[in-house]
This record gives C-alpha cells, structure tokens and sequence, in this order.
C-alpha cells in the first residue's frame, strides 16, 4: 500500500522527490536533533494522484488523522481544541524551490472558541486575535481565492480610524474588529462562510496548496526554469510556534556566511514580535541578526552552534528560518544558501580551505552566469553621483534605466530596446515579467531576503530593497525623494545593488577587478575575489576537455581574446572588411556592367583584405585563425529600398533632377531586393553567384599567410564556407580555393597547410552531414541560423513580435538564441557531429554561434563531443569556467 | 583477373551494368541471330580504372589486340590495312541513355594509305575519301578538342567555291582536297599531326570516350538526371559498316510502334546514301520508312521481320539505328524506345491486350508526368490561327510565349517570369539550360530523333523539329518566314507538339480530352487514349496505399477535386477568406485600438467565414475536409511599406495633406513590417498573439459544420495549425479549440467530431514530432515551408537568382521545390513520421504541399509509409497513378 504521509523523523534530506525540500531538510534536522516543531510531509505521491484523479487519495484521510493524533499526542494538545488549541501551519514544498510560487497557511485550527482558549493559554488577547486574523487573511485569500486587496483595504481603515500607521498601535478590540470585517469579506467575495471546522480548515489548506502547483504563476515560473509538469508538491502541516508573543519572541532569516560578500561569519534579519511572513514579505524593516545576542543571548548562542553544525553537516552555506516563542529557538527551515556571484566564488574556495570540499566540487558550484555578472562593470567611483537613497543591497551589479513603475510597461519598453529599471514599494510573483524585462529592480521596502532581493539574485539581476527614503506611488506613477522632489516614469535612476545606492540621473561605470585581472593590469592575489576565479578558472582549465576560441574580426578583438584565454580564433567575419571607406568598392562591383569592372572592383579590395588578415594572424600567431568567407546579403552593403525610393519619389514630385548614380543604384538596390533576405541570396550563394568574390578572399587570406611566413611567424589560416546546404556547394568552391591557395603558394614560395571547412547553419546541412564531411576538413555550428532556419522565424522580427508572449505562456523559459534548444536544435548539432565524424573521424568540429558563451550550451556542447567551442572575446572565461564544470560533472559528480 | 573486353557474343541485355546499354543490347541483338557488326566492348570496369588511376589497366592494352585480331579474323581484314581496311567505329555507351552526352568516332582505321584501299575495294573514291574527312573531322573534334567551326568553315568555303550548298555535289577532288585543310586544321589548332597508325587513332578514341566521362555537358547532365558519378562508360568497338556507299546504300531509325500517337505499325525515318550521324543530327532532311519497302524491298521486309522478333523478346516498343549497306541489312543498335505520353498509354495497354505483359507491368511503364502532360490544354481547333509552317511533332503539347534564339536569354526572360520559345537551327547539348528554361523548343532542320526531339520528349516539352519553312538566324536574331516576313526576339508564337504547327501570335487553347473525361463532360470509350487512361488509372486505385487528396480552398475547386477522384481535402486554406470585401475587416483589426474594436472587428468576420465552411463541407459532404487556420504574415493583408512611405513623403513634400487613415495605415505597415516576413510573426504565432483570431475561426468551423449536420449532412472538418515548431504551442491553441467546439456543441446540439492536428513544416516540428504527436492527432508535411526552413531560401527570392546557376553547376538536377529533396527535407519527414507514429500510433500522416503531386515525390511518400498526399486539383489523378506506381514497384517489380 502506498504511504502518503510521513512524520519528520522518518525522511531525510535525500527524500526530495518525495517531501519536496522543505519536508526533507526538515527531517533532517529531526534527525540532527534541532529543535524542530514537530510534523508531518504529505507527500508528492499524493499531490500527483490529486491533479490525475482530480481527488485525494482514498487512504490519504485516514494517514492525516493517525499522523494527526499523534502530533496531538506530542504536543498534548488538539487541534483546534477550544480551550487549548494546537494550531498547525500549511506549507508547500516542492522538489525544486520555487520562492514566492507556492500558498502558506498559518494559524489552522483558530475559529471563534479556540481564539479564547489560545488567549488564555498565550496570556495575550491581543496574539490570539491577530493569529485569528492572520488565519482568515491568508485562508481567504490563497484558499479561498479573495483578493488580498480587500482584507487591506479593511487593516488600513482600521489603522486609518485609529489615527495610526504601525500594526502595534492596534490593540485586541481592534484586532477583533478586523477578524469580524475579515469574515464578511469572505462571506461577500468568496460566496461562503469562513469555515470553523479546524479539520475542514486543515483539508482545504492542503487541498490549496495541490492547486496551487497548477496555478498560473506557478505554470509560468516552471516552464520557464524548465522543471517538469508531472512532479507535485508536498505538503507540510508543522505544529505552529509564534514570533508574535510579545518582545521575548520574533523571528528571522540567516545564513551561515554572507550570501552577498561570502565573507565568513553568519548574517541575516531579526524581527521581534512577528511572524515569518512579516520579514520575508519585506513588510516591516528588520534588524540585523548580530542583535539577537543583545536581544536574547541564550537563543543567538544555540543559534549559532545550530548553524555551525548545518555547516558542517551540509558542506556549504545554508540559509535557515527560525522563530523564537518566549526565549525559545525553533529551526522552521533550512536549504543550501542561494549567494551572490561573488559569494559563490569566495565561498567555494573558501571550504576547498576548510577541508570540507574538494576543488572538483568547489567548481561545480561555481558557474559562468556568475563569472559572467564578476564582469559587469562597476559604476565609477570618481564619478560626479547625486545620491538620492540608500537601500539594501539585495543583488550586486550596477544597472541604469528609465524608471517604470509596472510589469507591463517594463517588457513593453524594453521590447523597443529601452533600459528600465522596476520600480516598487515591494514586488510580488505578479511582478516577474517585469522584473525579467528589467535591467534593475528598485523596493522602498523589504530586506535581503524579500520577493525582490531572492528574485534578483536568482535571475543574476540588479536589485536594491528597501531604499524607505524614498516613497512609490505606483498609482501615480511617482518616487517622492526625502527632499520632496519627485522622479517620475521615464526619468533616470542608477543603481547600485553591490552598495544599495541609489543615484538621480546616469552614472558612469568602470570595468570588474575580475576582467582586470583578465587583462593582466592587477594581479591574482589583489584581491581575495579574484584570487578564488583565478583558482577555479585555472582548475576548470586543468579539466576541461573542450577547447575554447574567440569570435573575432579585428587585430584588437584577436588580441583581446588571447589575453581572455582563447586558443584560437573560431569565427573571424569577413563582413567588416566591405565597410566603411570601402563601401565605394563594394557599390562599384554591384553596379558594374560586365566582368572587367566586377573584376577591377574586386581587385581593388584584394591588398586592404590582405593587410586586414595579416594583422589577425600576427594577433594569433601560432593560433588558428578561422576565416569565414563573406556572408551577408549583398544589398546589406546598399541603402535602404523605402529610403532611397522616397528620396527619388519626392525629388521627382518637387521637380528636382534625380542623379544617374542614383537611378542607377535605385536599380540595383530594387534588383537586388528580396523579400526575406535571411532566406536569400547569401553565403556560399553569393559565393557561386559573383564570380572571383571568394577568390579575393581566399587570394588575401593565402598571400596573408604567406608574407606572416616570410617574417617568421606561425600563421594557421582555416577557410570557412558558410550557408552550406548541401556538398556539392562546397566542392565547388573547395576545388577553386585549392587552385589558389597552390597558385599562392608557387607565386610566394611559402605553402601554408590551410584547412577548408564548412559552417552547419543551415538545417539540411546537418541532415546531410555525412555527406560534407567527404568535403569539409572541419564543421563549425552556426547556431544562430540554425536556431531562425531550425525554428523558422529570425531574430530580428521575432523578439520584439512576440517572444515575451511565448515567455508568458510558457512555450519557453528562455530566448533559443540565449541557450540552446538541446531537444530540436541540438539534435541537429548531435546528428551533424555524429555523422560527419562517421565519414571523417579526424574532423575537427566546433560552434561558433553566440550559444558558444552561453553556459548550459557549453555543457551541451561538452556532452556531444565538440572540439571547441568559439564566443565572444569576453565570454571566453565564462567558456573556459563551464568547460572545465561540464568536464567535472560529467566524470561523476551527480548534482546539478 | 579482370575480364575488361567482351565479345559480343559473349554479353547479354542484363549486363548492363558492365557493357553499358548500348553494348549489352548488340550482344543481346547478336545472340538472338541479328545481322550485328561483328565488334567487341570495353567494359565500365576498365573506365573505372582509367578514371580512378589516370591511365588504362595495364592488361588493357593486351586484351584489345587479341579481340580486334578476331574481330580481324571474322573480317578479313586488318585495322587499317593499306590495301583493304578493317574500319571500327568507337562509341560510348553507359548504362544509362545520356543522349549527345558522349563522343562517337566513325571510320578508325583509316590513313593516307588505306584511304586508297578503300577506295579500290568499295570502288568509290568519292566515297573513301568522303569517310577519310569525315574520320579526320570526327576524331579532331571529339579526340583531340578542335572546335568543330573550324572544320565547318572550310567544308562551307569549299562548298562556296564550288559554288554549291550540297553536299552530295562535292566530288572526290574536293573531297580530297577538304582532307588535305582538315589536317592543316588539326596540326593548327591541336598542335600535333593526325595520328595515321590506325592503333594510336583506335587507342586515343577510347581514351577520349572514357574521358567524355567526365566532360563538363556529361557531369551536367549526371548531375541534373541524378545518375551517379562513379558508374563509368563502356566503349563499343564495331567493324564500320556504309550507308553511304551509293544510293543502294543508306541509313534509319525506326520505332517498332509510332513513339508519337502510340498507333501499331512500324514507324521512323530513313536517309539514303548517309551515315548514321546525318540522320541523329538531323543536317539533311530524312524520308518516311515506308519509302524503304519502294527503295529495298529484301532489305524492307528484313527490317520487318527483325522489328517483330526484338519486339516480342523485348515485349515493349524498341527504337533501333540500321544501316543498309549495298542493299544488306545491319543491326546498329536497339533499345526501349522513348515515347510519348499517349504513346505510353496506349502501347502499355496494346501490351497487356497482346498477352505480353499483365497490367501491373501496363501501369508501371506509364507514369505520372506523362498523364499531367496529357492533361495539358491544346490549341482551340476552332480558333484563328495564322500558320507560318509546319514541322514535325517531335513532342506533344501547345505552347505560347516570346521568341529568344539563345539559352543565355531563355533562362534570364524565364527567369522574370516570362513564357519564352526557343528557336533553334537544331539543337545541340550547350542549349540544354535554354531548353529547360523555355516552354517550347522550335527548329527548322531535324526529325522526330533529333536532338531537339530527344531531349523534349524526355523532359515533356512541347517541341516541333525540322520546320524547314522557316529560316533560322541565330546570330541576327530573326526568323524568316516563306512569304518573306521576319519574326524577332519577342515576338509571340504558338507551337503545337502534337500537330507539328508553327502559328504567329498567341492562340487559344482547349482542354484535354483526359481532362474532359475526369470531368465526366466525355466517357472512357470516347477515344483509345481515354480508354487507356482509364484501364490504368482504376488500376492504380486498385493497387494503391497512398490515399489522395486535394488542396481546394473553395466549392468549386472542392467539387473538381471530387470529380478528379480526391478523397477528401488535405489543404484548405483560409488565407482568401480575409481577402477582397473583406479585407476591411482585417484592416480594422490591425489598426484596433483595445480590445474591443478587434473583437468586433473579428466578430464581423465570422458569419461570412462560417458561409465559406458551409459551402466547402457540402461539396465534400462525407469526405475529410482538413482547414488551416490562417498562415501568412498580417501585413500581407495591408499595402506595401515602400509605396505608402513614397505617398506620403510625396504629400508632404508637394504640400498636400495626408489623411489620418493613411497615417494611421503607415504607422501599422511600419510597425507589422518585417524584415523576414517568411520568418516572422505568421501561423500559430500569429494566433497566440491575436486574441481571438482562432477562436474565430475554430467558431465558424464548427458552427458551419453543425449547420450541415442540421441539413442532414456529414461533415467531417479537422483543423489544423499551422507553423508549430514546439508542441507547447499547438497545446495552448488546441485547448482553446476544444472548449469552443464544446461550446458550440452545447449551443448547437449537434457535436461533430474534430480531429485537430499540425502542419510540419518547420525543421523542429520534425525533429520533435513525437513530442508534438502527444498534441496533434494528425500531422501534414508542408513540404514547401519545410524545403525552405530545411535547405534557408525562399522560393521568391532565390528561385531566379541562384537556381539557374546552381542547376548550371550541377548542385542540383531539378528544384527542390519541385521534387523533394528526399536526403535531406525527406530526411525530415521521415524522422518525423516514424516518431510520431511511436507517440501515437493512430496518427494520421499526410503532406499538403506541392510535392504532394510529384511524380517521382509520390513514390517517396508511399515508401515512407504516408496515410495520404494532398495536391492541387488538377495533380489528382497523377497522384492517383503513381501512388498505384508505387504500390506495384515495391510489390517486385525490379526495374524503374
């Protein structure tokens, strides 16, 4: 018979799949002897065959009462029991923590007779009918789907009658008033009575939370973090302590170390006489953890023992909720600690240290999103700042934006390409398209640990909280300063989550000590930041089995890489080396009339492309350099058709001469236009299309090679096709690329080996790659197109068209340009990489579209079996970092 | 060791393989007692070596001369021998028919000095000296790559002295004397002398055979016909037999049936006092064969005989080339012939009737080109017609278009769209682009075995030959008619392939009487073709496993698609449906400001899409009708950016006002603009981020078909979506559809069963189809999206401006648009089928697009296990007959 229920002190923490994480974590620390509220999980199990069945299991009401007697049992108490009630909380937890996602009750078992009794048994009228007023609140409005707004509205005229802004002033009388106003609410909004059954409160509340997993915001969150449909929630039911006795009580948040800094030493918030909801929610400010031991040493003192332990047993930071109830500590959660970038470097070095981990696993807990946010830059510290407020710094980063003050005008600005940064009194799940959208997040209120500052740091996104000098109106769209001047929508902000500053206006930025340190202008030891990346960087590299190279086009770009890390070039565009003052060139060949002209054109370009590549190959000296040939459309290098068709409509309307030039290039852009030029003449088209375009530049990449040879460099020159579909597109140009390169070789007296290859980016080349491999010397992904041709729709048209719908509704969590589609797209890479290295086992096969920066690509990447991976010259630590991750995880490490 | 000679005596017709068509067909002639020259073949083999080597297999050489000494034996004669020659020729022959492809050498063997042997033996020295320069022209052309002008300029300057333009009036002095200017041209222009050791000439001619392998024109054609690279040539040695050794000399082709109308008798051409090679290349113009039984009667009636017996062995129409020498009979070659399609029809049933094949075999040697071919229009009888000349109607069907005298400008008018003629003298391989290009091929030398002919036939081009009224000048670009009038390049033509006539203008045209029998306006007994048609066609229903159906977007092209023989409707589009009247409609949704505007503006819409339905469903009452809910991009609906910023812009400049419509439409167009719109926000994009836009549709399709229901009729509607690339997608939008079919189920009272499935057409629908098939309940190929996201072009945009170059280069034969690419695109189907079959075995699996009616498509689509195909109306019954093609081919039968 399958169990549904099970106590605490029957889990452990490796049951996650079953209690979900808080029920595990707390089991395990039933068994590590902490003082936990006694308790029982419902488990996943059950919550699955409540969504198929659309009921609870049959034995599941049977499992809750015997679970039940026995809490009741240990607690010498009845739930709900009128003189001495023994009240429980509801809680979910899922496998993966999903913040802010799921419902919590407290309070069950309080109706019109237990309040009495709690009172009593509290000594405190005023605690039992807040509790009460807690209950109906949070059971109304997650239970029984009333908008919270309306039990607001009831608590601010209460306080508002009373003459008060401060919960405390409100005394029981009044408190007894809102449990009263309370219950009409439910009675009007909810179309029921509050129920009083403590039992019936207890089903409902456990029957919520089920619901709750298939809620939008839920649907929303997993789609987008990718977590399957199918696995449930647990539900725990945990015999209430309270916070909100009085002054011997409170509650708080910790963590084991600084989850901002890593600095060693414990951190966190305390709130006396209040809830948990009350510091999480960010509703009332906190004091720091530090003054507990004034507050209540004996509790500060197990407090830290309990946490050096969890340390230790846990090997990593964690971060806990405890409650005291009159002087008494209770442990009400515990999970590994979410840190900023920064801590997650310092941190992981620092256990290597400690002994209690090894370097394998300190690098499998660091990863490149991170590194990537160590090389944000920082805003300029000279710099001229009008400071305006100073909040918590919740998520590091500097960020600067136009202040909006909802989600929906956060993704519509940003859609069109704005900065913004979110602006509100506090954020909630409502919020999360706004926050994504966002480049920052401002809160006037909330500590480290609200909705805002978990989000933000989740997301790797700027986030300073609870800046109360500042006042949000969000219906008025306004910020009022201490000074009384006001910001409004559109105006701009910067700020600081790394020091919680607040600044009026843009503020300038200086680059990370981490990509200094990439640079080589500071050292590793200047810091203990970068001493920890140059340690685990240096071990990634020691471990990683992908090669990681550079997409460059310029000498600086090449040399930029290098100092990054890159061993070698993957993708140098040709397309640069067509602009700018060579344009003249360019127009002349497209409008030329006969082969001499096309000829002289192109001719002209040769010695400006031959310098361009000897200065990439003397920046890569001894590296491969992968050239690929000219890709883009060739109308990208004319106006524009609506521009120039207006220009010579009014001139001819207003009786102006219209140039022959420009007849003539109206010509040859109208020739010349497509209606989707992404599916066009483009690539190896144009290649086969334009005589001697290609030839230039294999012509200028082999004379290149040849004079680096003769100056007694190491040029390693790899020819690159693009848009190849099919091989005899290849063959084509391989045969006259050879003729050349041997041509060169006999005119200079310098050969230089010079593999020929192919980008995959378009679908059939990948169905086909068997086929190019008898060809192609190497493969390089292009997976940007193959992305738009694979999906069918092209970056340009569709972010803005509607991306942030398919986000909304789920069809994915993240961009496929962003991360790669492993299940359509990587099946391509998959089966081109398989297949060709079937026809040619020595072929070389890398990626060199922008997913080759993008850290769980790069484990993709690994996985398959590439040989590089190519990104952008800054994105070449992050590379590395992952690589050597991928290389760690995949030789046995088994989380991720 | 390697056996690389044959006698042919030693070979058979199945060795095709090994002695190629040509060779294997002699040896089969020679051992059923055929007069063949005695001669011997060069195997595919020894090509292979040569090819892969760069020289002949030593033993070569040795195997040679021991099959020319008996050959020597057989004869008489030696190779060459001064005072009475052996002369061979040496042809090519692959396995596969490349007519013109390869190189042919008449008359080896001889020299000055054997030239007066054969003079004394043949008693002609007109004769010798006439075959000696014909040798000398053949063998520098062919062997040793002099242009043939040279040749041909001073057999014409001879001519002209001589004040002549006949051939025949040249006497052996002349003749002489041209011998004496040929070898001159051959030491200019070759650099060498002409060989006279009669071996080097036979050994050089085999090389070049064997490098005519791989000329430029034979890989072109390999690579359009798809035959593969690596098969090799075999060459055919043969002891030369004359027709031209007087007037009881003289050569012909024959057809054992008339290859045109497919009538019974005996059919060809004959040339009396010629070599083969006047006859093939149509210089002089030829007799009817009849003419034969007047000229030769024994040699007559042999041919009779020999033409029965090849029939019955071969049980199918032969084509063969004979030579009369001195009234004696010889067997140059046979092979199936090459018919029309009526011919096809009406032989392949004449077959079965006759008792030497069965019906299965009947339907196999028909196809489905041939019945679309038939099914083309003709020209009005009743007409105005000015005729300017008849020719021979060497390839049926009635083409229309502008007259170009070269392949440069056929392809570039086909190219912008234009129906061009190509008017030829005769046509020669170096047209072939040309000819693909053109819609009708006319010249004025030549006979119904042409080349011109040949080739039209073999590509179903309308084609008259030989219509010598007509004086070509390719050079001035005019054609001058017998009364003396000029036509240019331009001007219009009409030219009837089934009647030989040559009209001035455009004439009307009439449909076919295959046509009219599936329109029912005839019956089967009508007419022999019909009757045939009909036999085959009932066959092939019979025997097929493919069902068909058609693309019909409205009533009337529904009920043509029924009287076609479709089986529902697999592609119904409702793009039309805004379109017209309507498009104000559409106007006013993209332009709604809020919500409600667009509703109304879509609630405008639905009556008149629910009538559309209604009519469609009746029309197919009983049968699948599959609709598409709505693909292409909005802006297609609204008018084009350029011309709209051009008015404005023109406004503004010229000072007129612009109205806030066209304001309001400009800022929309800007807004909608794409720069892909292929790739852009189209089909189910569009419907997820239209509110509304399928809920609509899916409205009026089920209230329509409720409608029906009422009206006693069987609707079967299934909807499909369009675009999906992730199952997510069609997830949302079909759960939408199932609660409105619901609704109006409940509000109609009549629920009719909905299948709701996806097109596949992009490349990550495939891949991820059986993820998708958890969704869809039925998949369609959308071959043409797919064949654009697969290979990344656009057919508008790339069609014109690279296919012709890439079809020039031999990437690829024929247009994937065309002809599924099945490597790759079918790569994809067939992923796709097999997966989404695993997901849902029930799945129903059809394509919908053009290649639903491609012969060669269909084939693909039977053996990949489709439910049905769906094409255009018209392509019904093609698909009907290959579909019971391919079922009969994959039965047994060997061959294709």
């Amino acid at each position: 018979m399958a169990k549904y229920v099970y106590d605490f002190n029957e889990g452990n923490k490796d049951l996650k799949d079953l209690l979900g994480g808080k029920g595990a974590n707390l089991a395990e620390m039933t068994n590590l002897g902490l003082p936990v509220p006694p308790g029982f999980v419902i488990t996943t199990e059950a919550c699955k065959v409540y969504l198929n069945e659309g009921s609870e299991p049959p034995e599941l009401a049977a499992e809750v009462t015997q679970h039940l007697d026995a809490l009741e049992q240990a607690m010498g108490k009845g739930l709900g029991q009128p003189d001495d009630p023994l009240l429980v909380s509801v809680r979910s937890g899922a496998k993966f923590s999903m913040p802010g996602m799921m419902d919590t009750v407290l309070n069950i078992g309080l109706n019109d007779e237990s309040v009495q009794g709690l009172a009593k048994q509290a000594g405190n009228e005023r605690f039992a009918w807040d509790s009460y007023r807690r209950l109906i609140q949070m059971f109304g409005k997650t239970v029984l789907g009333v908008d919270g707004e309306h039990f607001d509205d009831v608590f601010d005229d209460v306080k508002k009658h009373k003459g008060t802004t401060n919960d405390l002033d409100l005394d029981e009388n009044d408190l007894r008033d809102i449990v009263d106003k309370y219950k009409a609410v439910v009675r009007e909004h909810a179309g029921r009575e509050f129920p009083t059954d403590p039992r019936e409160q207890l089903d409902l509340a456990v029957r919520a939370v089920f619901d709750s997993w298939n809620g939008d915001r839920a649907k929303l969150y997993r789609r987008q973090e990718r977590i399957p449909a199918d696995l449930g929630t647990a539900v725990n039911v945990v015999a209430m302590v309270f916070g909100n006795l009085g002054m011997d009580s409170g509650t708080g948040v910790a963590f084991t170390r600084d989850p901002g800094s890593g600095d060693k030493g414990v951190y966190g918030d305390y709130l006396q006489n209040a809830q948990g909801e009350d510091v999480v929610a960010g509703i009332r400010n906190t004091v720091p953890l530090a003054d507990l031991e004034r507050i209540d040493k004996p509790a500060y003192d197990e407090l830290m023992r309990i946490m050096s332990t969890l340390e230790n047993h846990y090997k990593d930071l964690c971060d806990i909720e405890f409650t005291v109830e009159r002087n008494k500590l209770w442990m009400l959660q515990t999970r590994i600690g979410k840190r900023t970038a920064a801590a997650a470097f310092t941190i992981a070095v620092q256990l290597v240290d400690e002994g209690l981990i090894d370097t394998d696993e300190a690098l499998h807990r660091v990863n490149g999103a991170q590194l990537a946010q160590l090389m944000f830059p920082k805003f300029d510290e000279s710099a001229d700042k009008k400071q305006i407020a100073k909040g918590v710094n919740a998520s590091p980063g500097a960020a600067v934006g136009k202040v909006v003050f909802d989600s929906a005008t956060a993704a519509e600005w940003a859609a069109r390409g704005e900065d913004v940064i979110l602006v509100r009194r506090e954020t909630n799940p409502d919020d999360l398209p706004g926050m994504i959208a966002a480049k920052g997040i401002l809160t006037s209120r909330g500590g480290k640990t609200s909705h805002a500052a978990v989000v933000a740091r989740g997301m790797g996104k700027t986030c300073v909280s609870g800046a109360d000098e500042l006042e949000v109106d969000v219906r008025g769209k306004k910020v009022t300063t201490k000074d009384g001047s006001t910001i409004g929508e559109g105006d701009v902000l910067s700020i600081d989550g790394t020091s919680g500053a607040v600044y009026l206006g843009e503020v300038p930025v200086t680059p990370s000590p981490v990509v200094q340190y990439f640079e080589g202008t500071i050292g590793a030891d200047s810091d203990p930041l970068v001493a920890a990346v140059d340690r685990l960087i240096k071990h990634a590299d020691s471990k990683r089995r992908l090669g990681v190279r550079a997409n460059a086009d310029t000498p600086e770009d090449a040399e930029r890489a290098r100092r990054f890390g890159a061993q070698g070039i993957g993708l140098c565009r040709t397309e640069h080396m067509f602009l700018g003052d060579r344009r003249k060139h360019v127009e002349r060949l497209i409008l030329a009339e006969g082969e001499d002209e096309q000829r002289a054109a192109l001719q002209a370009l040769l010695p400006l492309q031959r310098e361009d590549f000897v200065g990439i190959f003397t920046a890569m000296d001894g590296l491969p350099v992968t050239v690929r040939l000219i890709d883009p459309p060739l109308h990208e290098f004319l106006p524009d058709l609506t521009e120039l068709a207006t220009k010579i409509a009014v001139a001819e309307a207003t009786g102006q001469t219209v140039s022959d030039t420009d007849r003539k290039l109206y010509d040859a852009v109208q020739r010349l236009h497509e209606q989707n030029p992404m599916l066009g003449l483009r690539g190896v088209r144009l290649g086969l299309v334009i005589p001697g375009l290609f030839a230039l530049q294999v012509r200028a990449i082999a004379e290149a090679a040849a004079e680096c040879r003769k100056q007694g460099k190491d040029p390693r020159p790899e020819i690159m096709v693009p848009l190849v579909g099919a091989v005899q597109e290849l063959e084509v140009v391989k045969e006259e690329a050879e003729r050349i390169l041997a041509e060169v070789a006999d005119e200079t007296g310098q050969s230089v080996h010079t593999l020929i290859g192919t980008m995959i980016e378009v679908p059939r080349a990948a169905l086909t790659a068997g086929q190019i491999a008898e060809a192609a010397e190497f493969f390089s992904f292009g997976t940007n197109d193959l992305t738009q041709m694979g999906w069918g729709f092209s970056r340009d048209d569709v972010e803005g068209a509607f991306f942030g719908r398919y986000i909304d509704l789920g069809i994915f969590g993240v961009s496929p340009f962003e991360t790669l589609d492993t299940e359509g797209i990587g099946r391509l890479v998959r089966i081109a990489t398989e297949e060709g290295r079937k026809t040619r086992p020595d072929l070389k096969v890398g990626v060199c579209g922008e997913h080759g920066g993008d850290p769980e690509s790069v484990h993709f990447f690994h996985e398959v079996g590439l040989d590089y991976v190519s990104c952008s010259p800054f994105r070449v630590p992050v590379a590395r970092l992952e690589a050597g991750r991928a290389a760690v995880d995949t030789a046995g490490s088994d989380s991720r």
